[in-house]
């Protein structure tokens, strides 16, 4: 069949060769080779077209995003990525599509030194599972559990610009182009932050990706560590592009609870601050504290200058629950 | 959401709930414990309402065919399968859908000792993709590439009938209730040939398993190991109940031509014949032999009784190429 053949072009061979892989492409399963005194981790995730990206959304978009949202998780954890498998469901054989799809997908592989170890390719509604494996030390993998009352609320680079193209999507909003091809930027190519959560690991109790928004991730953690939060919301990680766009009031709501952002949002004892600070740099992105963790179970106190924070027009203090499952 | 309730409801802690799992479903990624000195294993497979299973395919089917397609990746490796990760794409919250599919998979998960770590449930087109992991032996793995000239060719199990299922489907024949609903057993339930796989393991040189009909399978070993093969057209395994079904020409195009079959395909030297009987009740299914590996690049010759056969109406011998590539 066609289609076969023209993934065997794109595909076969490409991306990193990694000594640790015995048997990749081709064969019924794959065979890999794990490093001793590691733990195998796994993330999945799917991406359907019109659920999670749009039907104009780029195929060099949609392969570099299906590794990178797992990539994420990944970052969230402090594991190290290696190996992945790539299911894809196409309407038709479209090369042109494969192409782009396939370049997407090897530049982040490359990036991240994972190789592609096999797959399935079938005919249906366009979507992507990919299944990325790789290891943490055992003991040393960053939980969603361990937060403590006390630990101070980061989170990495900035927040809700990816909701922002998401929304202007949707709801067809006009921006001068250099925002709006800023804000697509970073919904078409989210940056896992791989080399942050390698240092996170080392000084967080607990951590997760922002990828359904501050608020209901961070409901998250407060469930599975059974404690509370305060978000000093002034604080937020806000560019200066998302406030010009939408102004204060807008960002802020984009900022606590827009998906997409992929960024880290950890917790760590005031005693492992200084471990943050001396390796700054080694994360590659910066990082901003938002909060402290409270004990309890109130879920989330939204302050902005230490008076109560409305969100969406509500009064009083805003307490959000945590009932969503991820 | 109430979604994700529901998956909870019916996915959370079933199953077995196996020792080497440090963190299963509910954090960023799973953390499992390899065992020493074995190699990771992977397999993947998408199933995609009307490419893999039709509309009125019942949810613990399509449940148990999941994660039986990737089994059978294992079986056809010699590998132990631990544990899957199971995304699934459904258009809505149907609960009873849901009740259904984790009915039929936790039951092949239990049976196989598979525990669910991840996953994903997302919205769109109906949709499974299943990732299987697990072990085997360094040096072990049954690969396609190890058929040899003189080695003969090995069958499990009975060819043909699930293939039929999909064709009455398709083409609305009818048949008496009990060859239907065998037939219609056979597609909905396969079996994967784990067991068998342990013991071929031992004694052959190259395996797969028959999803896409046998010449097709075949061409895949004989591709990755230089090689041609004869089949005796009169030995394939085909049951009374196909025969009396669609009678013997389109019985022998089913066994050779079908899909769907999930019976492990594999090539044994003559030396390892004994070992193969003397572990014949571990096999768990019973075993035919059906030709042999020649050397050259002819591609698969059929013989009925030592004469050439013609599949198909065509005159002469019959040689399949395998420009396939699965």
């Amino acid at each position: 069949m066609k289609e076969f053949e023209m993934i065997q072009t794109y595909f076969s061979g490409r991306g990193p060769q990694r000594k640790d892989v015995i048997v990749g492409v081709g064969d019924d399963a794959a065979l890999m080779k794990m490093p001793q005194d590691k733990l195998l981790v796994v993330a999945t995730d799917t991406m359907v077209e019109n659920t999670h990206f749009f039907t104009d959304t780029s195929a060099r978009s949609i392969g570099h995003r299906c590794l990178a949202v797992n990539l994420s998780d990944f970052a969230a954890m402090g594991a190290e990525p290696a190996w992945a498998s790539v299911a894809i469901t196409l309407p038709n054989a479209d090369e042109q599509w494969v192409k782009e799809f396939a370049d997407g997908l090897f530049e982040i592989a490359e990036y991240y030194n994972v190789q592609i170890v096999g797959g399935d390719t079938t005919q249906g509604p366009l979507a992507v599972t990919v299944s990325l494996k790789g290891f943490v030390t055992e003991g040393k993998a960053l939980l969603r559990s361990g937060a403590k009352a006390g630990d101070w609320i980061y989170v990495t680079g900035e927040l809700g610009e990816s909701a922002l193209a998401v929304d202007s999507k949707i709801n067809g909003l006009k921006f001068p182009e250099d925002i709006a091809s800023h804000i697509q930027q970073r919904f078409d190519y989210p940056v896992a932050r791989i080399a942050a959560g390698q240092v996170v690991r080392h000084a967080a109790t607990s951590a997760l990706d922002i990828s359904d928004g501050l608020i209901q991730d961070l409901g998250h953690i407060l469930k599975a560590s059974s404690v509370s939060a305060r978000i000093d919301v002034e604080r937020l990680p806000i560019s200066h592009t998302l406030y010009d766009a939408v102004g204060q009031e807008k960002a802020i709501s984009l900022a606590l609870t827009g998906g997409e952002d992929y960024e880290i949002l950890f917790t760590v004892p005031e005693q492992q601050k200084g471990y943050l600070e001396q390796n700054a740099t080694a994360m590659g992105v910066k990082y901003t504290c938002i909060g402290q963790i409270c004990g309890g179970d109130t879920g989330i106190e939204l302050l902005f200058n230490d008076e109560p924070f409305n969100l969406k027009g509500q009064k009083g203090f805003q307490h959000f629950s945590d009932k969503e499952e991820k």
